[in-house]
């Protein structure tokens, strides 16, 4: 379970707002053109069909390695970060993500071939890196492809990609074509790696589930606030910072950094440039870094701050008092996660008092439900406020002169 | 070597503003209120009495942990990241920071005491972090403090860290009282966990001596001009971004946030709150993520692109063509190091084309005298910048009220 509480002040707006943000999210529930809402029970399905099957002929398998970048790659991360603590006996999985020669080298020496299974996950099924690394590993473990069992591919279905594994006779498993890639972490992309890997992605799908359906249900009202206030504040306050507590937030922080900008930078219907600015920060070493900037410098920022209440480990801070440095004694005797929580606090109060709107998420301990939750809560905050910025959520144009300035480089 | 070009627009501004920040660094270096300038020499000296004493004591050590936090990690384990390749033999450095239990837990299993030198670093020597997990490891392996070994403490001269040091006979380094945390990683903070690790750390101090002689002599113009010009528009662009292109700058990236952020995120002379925010991105993962929002969201944005010419992995993508994905074809039989060069190259100009104000690092290679300049650069850069926004660079008083809250959520 996960609490919001100490929500941003929105006395101000427009009741009609939440409306207008509920219609639209609604209108594409039913239109079927934004199909995140309903991925959990195909998923739930898939996840049978992994269990009953694929499980029981990879069970020679020790290794995963995840070919994919982005949002083949990000959200699948998150969840092996956070469910790693609680799941030690789950598969090693290895991500090859950047065209960087020094991580791929690293990365592929860690491979032993007969024991690992390769998935390679594009969405548009034609990412440069992906298909590099792809090439590079099928030279490397001399990867026969021809009816292999240790590759599966995962991509749209009509995609060049899944194209290529019909050729080859290949395992391949469908993104649906109306679910974009930075929100496609509960489709097949994350069934697959993470289900393979011994984690129970059942409970992640059935987190999603209780919560988009309670959101439907108008019970989860505080999310559609959240995003009228970033989007009515969006000149005000054009970055958001997530300031999580805890090392094991760092991937979903990345997650939630891809989702909200890639989603919310945009030009809108009339061509304005719109967007807002994600920033994820690890508490408590970033107060020692970052807090300083929020607290004095431009009030040109909302705050988020990210809590686990208890935390898998009960370590403690021993009862002792140590000659000269006995100021910092007050901890003595408490767990590390009354110590980091109260930090959180703490500097929640202290950001608060210099005038920032902060926000809370208390996670009461980190399963998968939560995860589950947590990932369906931010995918419609992101919806929800591209809505009332009145853009295409789910699209990403800006980046395709790019490719197409690279390709040129290769051609000269 | 590192080369600095394609500089941002900087016609319109008063060539006094230049003057005014060359002169300011001048009078904090000639009247040693700022240490940093000056801190290679005596941190050369230092690495020689490393390397004849300390280093022969420890031959034993095959770990290295560091206990700090900040200004106490960050710069290390940029150093580390970006130097382990080139040192494949250096020692393990494992690193405790954040009060998170799973982190802390984690770290700690990895140790085995007999082979693990332990330095505890803290300028101030009162950091609730870093004295908590001190006091975790000292009852965890039974550390015998009177004139043990295997701690080392590296803090303020007078903090009372070094009286506690002096009271248990154990080594001490001084951090210079003119050196702020953020700008130590030069000083025996540096020194000790990378030389006794076994990392070239002379280099690295000659790079950032030979930087900063051309600096003084007015031959690295072009960093005055990037201060003036982010400071003049810190309104229009309130976001600088640097966007590395290799994973190996992870850590450097970070430690760069926190120089900039904690440096400039001030209240001013006239009290009125200045500051730039900082992010750090890594290519080519981050332009499936962050990039879109650049090039199509609001124009608050400078980005800084850095790129390393020649790596140290010269891994090739295969002549492979395979069936269906053979619009990838067009990078078969180049490096990836060539690839992600391009990728860089081609995103700056399709970000410049948007309408984005952006500079290029290139580094040659990665090697020690690179990283030294590229610390230099960017410690000389944020002094600069915070002289022009007349602000004291080098304190963090924003950050005391949540240490004060702290305390007293404890006393309750």
């Amino acid at each position: 379970m996960v609490r919001f509480q100490g929500h941003f002040e929105t006395k101000e707006l427009d009741p009609f707002t939440l409306e207008k943000a509920y219609e639209a999210l609604k209108f594409e529930h039913e239109g079927r053109s934004v199909g995140y809402y309903d991925v959990s029970e195909p998923s739930l399905l898939l996840c049978e069909e992994v269990t009953s099957s694929l499980l029981k002929n990879t069970v020679y398998i020790d290794t995963i390695a995840v070919v994919g970048i982005g949002g083949s790659s990000l959200g699948l991360k998150a969840i092996d970060r956070l469910l790693r603590p609680k799941t030690p006996h789950a598969k090693k999985i290895l991500y090859f993500e950047n065209s960087d020669p020094i991580s791929i080298a690293y990365e592929a020496s860690k491979v032993e071939f007969a024991k690992t299974l390769f998935i390679v996950i594009s969405k548009s099924g034609g990412t440069v890196e992906t298909l590099s690394i792809f090439k590079y590993l099928i030279e490397k473990f001399n990867i026969t492809l021809e009816n292999s069992p240790q590759v599966l591919i995962v991509s749209d279905e009509k995609s060049v990609l899944s194209q290529f594994a019909d050729h080859y006779n290949l395992k391949h498993f469908v993104i649906p074509s109306n679910i974009g890639g930075r929100f496609s972490v509960l489709s097949a992309v994350g069934v697959l790696p993470l289900m393979l890997a011994g984690f129970d992605f059942t409970g992640v799908l059935n987190g999603a589930k209780s919560f988009v359906e309670r959101f439907w249900e108008r019970k989860e009202e505080h999310l559609l606030r959240k995003a009228a206030f970033c989007v009515a504040n969006g000149q005000k306050y054009p970055i958001n910072v997530l300031f999580s507590y805890s090392d094991t937030f760092e991937e979903f922080g990345k997650w939630v950094v891809q989702l909200w900008g890639e989603s919310l930078g945009k030009r809108n219907r009339r061509g304005e440039r719109v967007g807002l600015t994600p920033i994820s920060l690890i508490g408590s070493v970033d107060q020692h870094s970052f807090l300083q900037l929020i607290i004095e410098g431009p009030l040109n920022k909302t705050v988020t701050f990210m809590s686990i209440e208890h935390s898998r480990d009960e370590l403690m801070i021993p009862e002792i008092s140590l000659p000269f440095l006995e100021k910092s004694d007050f901890v003595n005797g408490k767990s590390f996660n009354t110590l980091i929580n109260a930090q959180c606090k703490a500097t929640m109060q202290s950001v608060q008092q210099s005038g920032v709107s902060v926000d809370e998420i208390i996670w009461e301990c980190i399963d998968e439900v939560s995860v589950g939750e947590m990932i369906m809560y931010y995918e419609l905050l992101t919806s929800a406020a591209g809505a009332l910025l009145e853009i295409n959520t789910y699209d990403q144009p800006g980046v395709e002169l790019g490719k197409q300035i690279l390709q040129k480089y290769f051609q000269n």
